[in-house]
């Protein structure tokens, strides 16, 4: 099987900054950011500049390395506290995706056990954090690998939102199954849900596959249902944002209304997210929080206000699909389906 | 019960012309465009100005009458022809909705056994408009009536598209419905679905209702399977664009998603929708044409490109709800419901 790649590249780390592609700008405009310190970086992840569960825990680890990075001319004492500040804020962006929290921890674990200079500290933390990253486009490969196996030698595969190396440090949780299955030889053409109310695929999705040549045809969220019905989707696959250890998984908001669909029509719907995205601590999705979001980003699209001034509005970003609808969780460590659709540590 | 009413007019018949409010431009603008020939009816049902399955029948009826307005001045033969071209035109306008087909019929039926100057046979076809137009109305009347006692006595009703004063000649289809539960006492809060493309869930539906003073909350498509999930919609009514004689519903785009939900969460989903509406000679959803819209209704959001340069576009404005998914079609002769869900002449 010839590598699966992408051209796409969102998060890259220099010496003392983090670059990231803007989300927001794209497909219009191919906008890099330089991101200096962890306030730039919890800003980023707030207002989707950079966004997708796996990336947003990468970011938000190298965060934690630049309040490190910001302080290394001063005591140890005002280093430790500069990095708590870091992990505080950017614990604080966005609620849902447990990547980050886990990134988060994980960083503060690596600090508390760096030895040195406050530089030597920093350069420790920014080692980890590059581990990290490189560990995120391992588990996209090894997903990518476990996943493609089960899709249909021919056909649509249908996805929501975005889920390829604009969400990840690699190819991809679904997306990335997807690469690998054409990379396989399979004729798959990708249906993706333009995902409101940010549109995320029809913005990100549809602009990184036809970057890579793939082809793929965009649609209303609404018109994912008939589509499902009439026959021309084989498959359908998502990243995820939380896995609750019973396989409850929450994902951008939409994803649960495909679920169902398929599950009626018996067409088979995979959820494709690394460990990182799995949480231990919730035992089902009602555990999981669900950020909602402000209403501009349902009564405006760019600056165009759509709907009347002052209507209420419901906008969560997240919702939940219960594990009974999940036909197999493809992870770095295998494939969990039915009837052992269950986490530990 | 009080008076069940709207401030909203959408259609108004003027001497010589069709006076209709400019749904593409609401909320921002409340435009009013007149309609002087079949050629105006036609693009602005084409275009989405006039829309809403039963005020397209009115439209319709009252298309084909400004062919024969035309031509007061000529022939009988020249008027005949002119009332036909009406008719091609009208009919080839849109292809869903069957309101448009039966008023066009109904128009030439009429127009077949008018008698007298072409002045008095334009003036009898005008009255026969004017006749299908409030029979709308009273048909909206009685359906708010009959379906007014399903909603429950309180919480949350779903909709999806508008089916209101803006779709109809009267008070709407569901939207009359919800305004009956209301005017009967009921504590009722509308979820509106946005309904993408062209949203005329935010665009139409939060706007007509407001104008009202009824309570409505505007959400993202793919966030009403986790509300519906969530407990907080008690029932789910839309209108429909064309209905088979065994009850399968094309309604926009959208609506089956709605309809699984439900059916999953044990919601009643309610369809409410004149005798215009139902087509006998489709005997199941399969035999209803489903219009494509144009890429741009998906790629552009008003003027503003959102999707890459050159992407496929699958852009349906209906889908097909099986009637097993529907617990009542709301019609003014009454509601009709499984095991006797089935239409006859």
């Amino acid at each position: 099987m010839p590598a699966v790649t992408t051209r796409v590249v969102a998060l890259r780390a220099h010496t003392r900054a983090v670059e990231v592609l803007d989300q927001r700008e794209l497909p219009a405009r191919t906008t890099h950011l330089v991101l200096s310190t962890p306030e730039d970086v919890a800003h980023a992840i707030r207002t989707l500049t950079v966004r997708g569960a796996p990336l947003i825990g990468a970011a938000a680890y190298y965060g934690v390395w630049l309040g490190a990075l910001s302080t290394t001319e001063g005591t140890s004492a005002a280093q430790d506290e500069a990095v708590q500040r870091a992990a505080s804020l950017i614990r604080a962006s966005r609620p849902t995706a447990v990547n980050l929290f886990h990134a988060v921890d994980a960083a503060l674990r690596v600090w508390g056990g760096a030895r040195g200079t406050p530089h030597e500290r920093a350069a420790a933390l920014r080692a980890a954090a590059e581990a990290w990253a490189h560990d995120d486009e391992r588990a996209c490969a090894a997903m990518a690998l476990n996943g493609a196996a089960l899709l249909p030698a021919e056909g649509g595969v249908l996805t929501h939102c975005n889920t390829g190396a604009l969400a990840t440090c690699g190819v991809g949780t679904a997306a990335g199954v997807i690469r690998a299955a054409l990379a396989m030889g399979k004729k798959l053409t990708v249906y993706a849900d333009e995902t409101r109310p940010l549109l995320q695929g029809a913005r990100l999705t549809a602009w990184e596959l036809m970057q890579d040549g793939i082809p793929v045809v965009l649609l209303p969220d609404g018109a994912a249902a008939g589509l499902i019905r009439s026959g021309r989707i084989q498959a359908a696959i998502t990243g995820a944002d939380r896995i609750a250890r019973n396989g409850d998984t929450a994902n951008k908001v939409g994803t649960y209304g495909v679920a169902l669909a398929c599950h009626a029509h018996h067409v088979p719907f995979y959820i494709a997210a690394p460990w990182t995205t799995v949480d231990l601590n919730c035992a089902t999705g009602a555990d999981i929080p669900i950020e909602e979001r402000h209403p501009s980003e349902v009564t405006h699209v760019q600056d165009v206000r759509m709907a009347p001034e002052g209507v209420a509005v419901f906008n969560p970003s997240f919702d939940v699909t219960p594990a009974h609808l999940i036909r197999g969780i493809i992870t770095e460590r295998g494939v969990f389906a039915p009837p052992h659709l269950a986490f530990q540590g």
